[in-house]
């Protein structure tokens, strides 16, 4: 960090790097739009005042911000690689973000941690990572692999790593679980995000006092400020799904209360969201026109966070800190005219050092994560028998409901397309596991849907009319490497490899996101209904912690109850 | 830091161990005031809400906020150890200090170090050290010790310690002094603490640059404003001397800039003051009644400090933390019913704890600090010459002046009492290196006075109108192991030992209060004038940073020019 010619720079015995003249600079740490020359040298500011530059550009009073923070995303929900992501990202002024590749990890265990950690230096944003601590998530599945608390510490001094990523098992931490409280105690010196919707009282003090330093759940205000007041930072989360940022923020502008243990966040959101309208510059523009004073919003967007992890030199135009600069010509719309990174203008980024780093250091065995069992024929068979669980959808959300229906009805649905099989097939291991049952609100009239993004123990899940178009859609996944695949009539109707673990294509974002609308439509042309996400809702079928009934790899799981339904 | 218990606690599933019943609890995080219960377990606060405690007590609607945090203080200045300290803090609420033992570390070195290590554990505060970064403070005098980079890194992972002390050596940080950046590069990632008096523009911003985090020297708002704007975090200072407090807040009021990198600290004040006011809490009170918002004011005194110095545990009444506690009659005047540390009751840690563990673990050297060579009989003479450089000292001020005077106009002065002789004699490694010359300002109708508290190398400092009562001094000190002592006509007339480095004393406060206070008044009544410390101000006569002129173990040394004056 420490660099002579910057002090040499900063002095003003040397000339900067590039001088940003004419600027109006918020003052993060004041509060103040400060006006003045930011020099820079050696990707660093070395000063705001009076400096010369080898290179100077006038901004003509345009406003400049710190770089901002994406304080908690799953990168594999965009479903490329970290270095394509984190140009998305830097398009819209996001120079920092905090991983937890808790998706891929649970595929790929060690292995893929590496490719991340390998991957994050080559990215052109600061890429912090969380390690996974739900690895494998639930007991109620297999998953790719484990990572135990020994493993973890492995892993803990890598310079990209913060802490230990979201503690989902809640319940285990609060009830002093063994193999819980061993990560927990590893990391109790480095930040512990958290993860506890709707926990509140006595459940939410236990959850604080294990050493649990953020959370991104709260979906109302109340939710919030409880968790705030238990020393709880709070990540407000704006994604493609989960939509929490309005209640928060408007019960944050009513009560007037301190908003310096709030950050933003995004969770999961999809990469032609983020192409359309940015991470961090919505939930800004958002909060802003809810009424949040604008100094307020850009602190939770940089400084805020940079305290919150820990972060000493990211968040703020001041003295050494790194040069991650957004230029803005309008502070309220957060309107991007320009975007530097380490001093960088973004132009000069993307195009030469991105389009050959696009594609992972991966591992052999990643790119070849797709190993179910030889299915036998009858595998996706259903014993007859007089009443069945079926797992119903719900549309626009990831819960499920548990209905019980007769062979006839089975029998009769099944005719009529409201009723169609699901089938889970374990993929990491080749153990044969295969579980299969009934599910209806999926819409499809004809052929089979399959997908290797399946929460989250990414298992193959399959959805079909017919057992032969099913199996077909599982060889045609295998064969590929992973991805979402529609086979109708034995052909395959759409195929979007997803080759990095099943879960991450290695091609570029213009390349991706129209292969991905393409799959979609033709999904829905195949008569999914047009109210769920074809292959989202796919994925989150599997996953045995969200109410009320799932499919994995060894069964029908009742989640109310929190065990397998029995045969 | 993981407790199953305070888990257990936190859930309601156990008891707490005491409950703090019927509170009004300011949390920081949000700047509420919060009614509830406060349950403790494991020293920790478990929540707040409705618990049940082994013991419970009724606050009957008091206010509770956390303990507070001097985030800069020198505890040699207040003369007594570590431990006798810390109870005089935690008496008016501060339950953290963050201390910088550059001055017995100047004498002893590391080993003086690990002295202060170890009493920080037996302390009844949360003692954390910045290493002292200054040791040797110049190249112009001899201390009793050197610490490199190399010797720092040794240290460097202890727990107590959190980063580099003050580094007051800014020039040489701006002009990338080897020795100097050495250290700031192997404390790069944790914090760096600055001492930049007066620094601004293009300077400040160099020193910023190299990464220094914190400054405790601003005297006015607007220096205090701009290192803000750099991202130095600026401690308020309020202490015995330097009184910065009142120019800083009223600024901080009347421009409403946000206060969230600003902390409080006392840097040195006396034990007297303490006892009398305490220290952080007399900063809240005074910021307070200058306009500050309160909940404003008490996050400076806490969280602030805590977030600045990325302390996890500290600072907030909040699950999970640390249950030191500050229990208030009024917010305004922060008028203090009861502390808590630990969750343990004030009365409860005095007695006991402290009574027989006031004395250092000391090892023997620093026992025996006090080591000049034999001095020769003419050792005081000072050669005759037709002028003199003379030191002038300034009223109620620590800077000097640089008079010259004529052999007639010293003849006549000593005989009428305004000149006196000065001698700095070098007492850690019995060099024999000793200095003399004249100086005017002190008063002393007779005797000789002397300490061998002498910033910052603490060598021996004795003032006299004759060479025998200077010489019976200098032995005086030796056999007392360092201190204070007046000799007149050849007897003791007053001695306060200080036997730990020849810094501080052994004894507790209620028995060194007086003692201090009597060996002053002593002094005075010898004719030192009344408006000079008769210690103090002599332990600043060595100091060869301080303008315009000052006297060394190598000579007189002149502070303008930077160079020793010839003789």
């Amino acid at each position: 960090m420490y660099s002579k010619r910057l002090i040499n720079a900063a002095s003003g015995r040397e000339p900067c790097d590039i001088v940003l003249k004419n600027c109006r600079v918020l003052n993060v740490f004041t509060g103040e739009i400060i006006d003045g020359d930011i020099g820079i040298a050696e990707g660093r500011i070395a000063g705001i005042g009076e400096y010369k530059g080898k290179e100077e550009k006038d901004l003509e009073g345009r406003y400049v911000v710190p770089g901002f923070i994406n304080s908690h995303v799953h990168v594999e929900s965009s479903m490329v690689t970290p270095q394509v992501y984190s140009v998305e990202e830097l398009r819209h002024g996001t120079s920092t973000i905090i991983t937890d590749p808790h998706e891929i990890v649970n595929v790929g265990g060690a292995d893929a941690l590496i490719d991340i950690l390998n991957a994050a230096d080559e990215c052109p944003v600061n890429y912090y990572i969380m390690l996974p601590s739900c690895v494998p998530c639930t007991e109620f599945e297999h998953s790719g692999a484990v990572l135990d608390a020994r493993q973890l510490r492995l892993f803990m001094n890598e310079p990209e790593v913060l802490g230990l990523g979201e503690m989902m098992n809640a319940e285990g931490v609060i009830n002093n679980d063994r193999t819980v409280s061993e990560k927990i105690k590893e990391f109790s010196g480095m930040i512990i995000d958290g993860h506890a919707p709707m926990y509140s009282g006595k459940k939410l003090n236990a959850y604080a006092c294990a050493g649990i330093n953020t959370d991104h759940e709260s979906v109302t205000f109340d939710e919030a400020l409880e968790k705030l007041r238990c020393g709880i930072a709070v990540l407000v989360r704006e994604g493609s799904a989960c939509k929490d940022l309005e209640a928060i923020i408007k019960g944050v502008v009513e009560s007037g209360i301190d908003t310096s243990a709030l950050a933003f966040c995004t969770d999961d959101k999809h990469l032609a969201d983020i192409r359309r309208e940015g991470t961090i510059r919505s939930n800004i523009k958002k909060a802003i026109s809810l009424g949040l004073e604008p100094a307020k919003a850009f602190q939770m967007a940089t400084i805020n966070a940079a305290r919150i992890y820990g972060l000493k030199d990211t968040g703020a135009v001041a003295c050494g800190y790194k040069a991650d600069i957004v230029v803005l010509d309008s502070l309220e719309d957060v309107e991007i005219a320009d975007v530097y990174k380490d001093g960088v203008q973004f132009k000069n980024i993307t195009e030469p050092e991105i389009k050959e780093k696009k594609m992972m250091r991966y591992n052999t065995g990643l790119m070849h994560s797709v190993n179910p069992a030889p299915l036998a024929d009858d595998a996706f068979d259903i014993p007859e028998r007089e009443i069945y669980p079926v797992i119903e959808l719900v549309k626009n959300q990831i819960i499920t409901k548990k209905l019980i229906m007769t062979h006839e009805q089975i029998t009769e649905n099944l005719k009529n397309g409201s009723v169609r099989k699901i089938a889970v097939i374990e993929r990491h291991h080749s153990t044969g596991n295969c579980a299969c049952a009934y599910i209806t609100g999926y819409g499809l009239s004809h052929g089979a849907v399959a997908t290797t993004v399946a929460h989250d123990s990414h298992n193959i899940i399959v959805i079909g009319d017919n057992d032969s178009d099913m199996h077909k859609a599982v060889e045609q996944l295998k064969k590929i490497n992973g991805g979402y695949t529609i086979i109708c009539d034995g052909k395959v109707a759409g195929s979007l490899p997803l080759e990095f673990g099943g879960l991450m294509s290695t091609i570029s974002a213009d390349e991706f996101i129209p292969m991905l609308d393409d799959i979609i439509k033709k999904a829905y042309e195949l008569g999914v209904d047009k109210d769920i996400d074809p292959f989202i809702t796919l994925s989150f079928a599997a996953l045995p912690v969200i109410p009320e009934i799932r499919i994995t790899d060894r069964g029908l799981f009742d989640v109310t109850d929190f065990r397998f339904i029995e045969e």
